[in-house]
């Protein structure tokens, strides 16, 4: 891959990242699990742990989404570096939910990812989840 | 356009899609209107039906923001999709506000978008604005 | 440069933007003053005026940041123009912070942006950053 394709496959992880949160807030279990590789992995501090592949990773948004409110996961701070068919990220993100009296930034945090092109789709290989606030989240 | 091409477009459509923000942030009507095309429309659901043309857009922001409070709307998430000389996108969107004791946030949401190039200018033929947070906003 | 080319130096910077929040949200003074280059300029307005290359910039944000609750910075909007081994940007910024029942959006502006490319890295030759809300702020 030339250092130009770098820029189109930035493109298409951009996408993945987005699509992570769309169907997280649309609570698409499938969908959601399938941005991973087959055996990829989420992981979630000592809160959560590792979750490995799709069955897992599809239960495991279920479980956790059945009681809370609804949701907008919005990122930023996208910083993407690829090589070949093989990429890392880092990025921000805020979890927003509905409180009494209006909307409330519930968590903030940071996403470290290991990404993997196979064939046209760019997939998670590793996405680790930091909440940095609140502090004690 | 080579598929190396598409990467240059999509930075020029985040430039297009940032400068719609900052131009309603400012409150600069006819300056956000002529980002959309000549029969571009804005689209806001049921509560604000389709808004078509640069008059009719410059319009209703006028109005629409004549009353409110200064506003700050940061977006996120930005998935691109580019064919040629025309695109397609989805993002996050948040609209910050003052209140009594500080910032908050008054809605999130979501755009999904058709774009078009003409000549050297990326332009909205039809951005869909859609309010998910509060439910009942 | 070529037109192509401009991509995968946008994707530089992005990492550059990003880099600049996580450090700063780190309170990595000295990493966080390497992102600007050694005449580089911080400006922050009427409150803060320019600080100008890397000792006074550690040395500022040392400073600032000593008695101020943890920090989550985001970014959006970005808005990123190269041409050649220089570029200008403009982009949204969010800071979170957390407050007595959570998390607060204690301040919102935006970035104005000189690059310079110095070899393989982006640097900031002059960063701006106004405080838009709250608007006393």
């Amino acid at each position: 891959m030339t250092e130009k394709g770098s820029a189109v496959e930035a493109e298409a992880i951009r996408r993945l990242l987005a699509e992570y949160g769309r169907l997280l807030d649309l609570r698409d279990a499938q969908g959601w699990a399938g941005l991973f590789l087959p055996e990829g992995e989420w992981i979630g501090g000592e809160r959560y742990g590792a979750i490995r592949g799709h069955a897992a990773l599809a239960e495991f948004v279920t479980r956790e989404f059945s009681t809370t409110p609804p949701s907008v996961h919005i990122f930023g701070n996208m910083a993407i570096t690829t090589e070949g068919e093989r990429a890392s990220a880092w990025s921000r993100w805020l979890l927003v939910e509905p409180d009494q009296s209006g909307l409330r930034i519930a968590l903030a945090g940071q996403y470290r990812d290991e990404l993997a092109r196979t064939g046209e789709h760019w997939r998670f290989r590793r996405r680790e989840v930091v909440v940095d606030l609140p502090l004690n989240a």
